[in-house]
């Protein structure tokens, strides 16, 4: 195995001594890129994920583009529910929709277990092509869903706002729930570990809908699982990073999920986080995603004060606190990774 | 002035001792009810509002069906920017809509400073209707917005996911944002003042949309106008709550506004936050809303737990973490009232 160029991003989330605060930006292969879009005017999103070229084209965009320290294989969360046979429209203007969503056992036990050789050998091979195009410039991180937030998707059928109907499931039926998460998360190790052996090198699971739980709730339907699943990994050296969205306490029952890193939304306080529970993990995040609308200084700002709260050392990985807008001019996702690259030293002075 | 039949809820938002939880529910007076949804076919959401005999019939409702310790004016957040002259329109499926959102300094200039009795005289007469009518049975609440939740619905022109052009507003032109907080922070401060007059018991300060913010941002455009506008509030014993719904930090600040109760959502750790300051203030919440989708033995088993997270003394309002949803049972709003009322003296035994 050669080694990476660039292995900034890996040595922060090992917490190791390095000479700057690394950055990538979640979402950073997207549609505030016009590169990007230029590839999505001929195919639908879901033919861009299960076409390597394209998935792969678009994936190492933003390393040419913007500079960033990592890229993230260009997928999304319900490729995993689409293998276990659900039918997946991605509805313009509508998001992500399942027409046939989980009502009651029998939709469960519909439900199959997955091969991801073969059920979602696309993503095996857009990780593979993506590896050599990048040809060891930086490293390259595969995602997945929590089993909590890949449940909503598939019980709601799309997005919600008040989320009865997983709701309802969890209160009314929670031993349905758990069968099913169980049966999600078999399928979430199953996908990482063939995502990892196929060469990523680091993973970040994403509860995007964590947060709509109360605490003992999200222990119970959430962070269980993926306990379960980080258990599971064959990880060598491969940093697990946990993003749990919209979570706002028990960190250090996350911390103990054994993930490497916590990624942060932009509603806590890095600082805070990492008085609590910095010296078992690492952190990731947090600027707020719209400050990209504000101008370059603002953007220095708001920046400088995310590295200013996180402090000096190591253990920090600038993102923004949720994916990058569509309507931010990439000139800003630029000089906020430029920014980074030039003036977190100083945080990292021994 | 005549001494009210059940003050419990005004004894525990002073944090006297009780004889046990008093309990109301936020929404209490909504779809859920066939009783509300019968006065609803006949006129649309806006003429209820604005016609005191209805908004005091559906406001007394869940006196009588649901037996809550307080009612709460009906009537909407957004009758403030209407009165200030923009065109408000309940749009069915769709929520409130401004045709014509605040966009630049000239949109906000044209907002007019609004005299309460005169642009809102409507929710006055529906209060001195519904407390001749509550017949000092239970206490009455009104509320308002927080001038950065009016804000972000005055500038985005309704629901928002991503809240991008409020964000834009706040990080590209703060001059601009701040002068119409201040400019709605006065209509807030007068309106208020004006239902105190007019009788209400106790105010209620909803920040739906503070939760947006990162912690310092929430600080500089929601809490501080919600400070100014308590300072202002012409109280003699009325308690003011706060709700900043999405908030999981800055306790201490949020409870040093002069707020004699915070509200919590459900995703908070009610005890944790009373560790930190229910000494200074009343808490009420914080229930997950959804429960009630479950039978009468989870609703019973989970206000347990708000209820022991809270712990024994006074200083607790029992509500749900957020307004109660349109396809809720009203008997399990019922049964979740009559548990407080009959299990909660335990927790207030000297």
């Amino acid at each position: 195995m050669t080694q990476l160029q660039n292995d900034l991003f890996l040595r922060a989330c090992r917490r190791e001594v390095i000479e700057r605060t690394p950055i990538w930006i979640m979402r950073q292969a997207g549609r505030y890129l016009p590169e990007y879009r230029a590839v999505r005017k001929n195919s639908d999103f879901l033919t861009m994920c299960k076409t390597p070229e394209l998935a792969s084209e678009v994936t190492i965009q933003p390393i040419d583009l913007i500079g960033v320290d990592a890229a993230i294989l260009f997928s999304d969360i319900l490729v995993i529910p689409e293998a276990m046979g659900m039918e997946l429209l991605m509805v313009e203007s509508k998001g992500p929709q399942f027409p046939k969503p989980i009502r009651n056992a029998d939709d469960a036990k519909a439900l199959k277990q997955i091969d991801p050789t073969k059920d979602l050998k696309y993503v095996l091979d857009a990780i593979k092509m993506t590896k050599e195009n990048l040809n060891n410039r930086v490293p390259l991180i595969g995602f997945s869903g929590s089993p909590w937030t890949l449940l909503t998707y598939m019980v709601e059928g799309g997005g919600s706002k008040t989320f009865s109907k997983v709701k309802n499931l969890i209160f009314n039926d929670p031993e349905l729930a758990h069968n099913l998460l169980d049966k999600i998360s078999d399928a979430v190790a199953d996908y990482l570990n063939a995502k990892i052996e196929a060469g990523v090198n680091a993973v970040q699971i994403f509860d995007t809908w964590g947060g709509i739980l109360a605490p003992h709730h999200f222990y119970e339907f959430s962070l269980n699982y993926v306990e379960k699943i980080i258990s599971k990994l064959k990880v060598t050296d491969q940093p697990v990073i946990f993003f749990p969205k919209g979570i706002s306490s028990g960190w250090n029952k996350i911390a103990k999920t054994g993930a490497t890193v916590i990624g942060l939304d932009w509603t806590v306080n890095i600082g805070k986080v990492r008085e609590r529970i910095g010296d078992k993990v690492a952190l990731q995040g947090n600027m707020d995603p719209t400050i990209l609308y504000g101008n370059v200084d603002k953007i220095e700002i708001e920046a400088t004060k995310v590295m200013d709260s996180y402090g000096n050392g190591s253990g920090h990985i600038f993102n923004l606190g949720h994916g990058i807008l569509p309507d931010v001019k990439p000139a800003h996702a630029k000089a906020l990774v430029d920014f980074i690259k030039s003036k977190s030293s100083k945080y990292h002075i021994k």
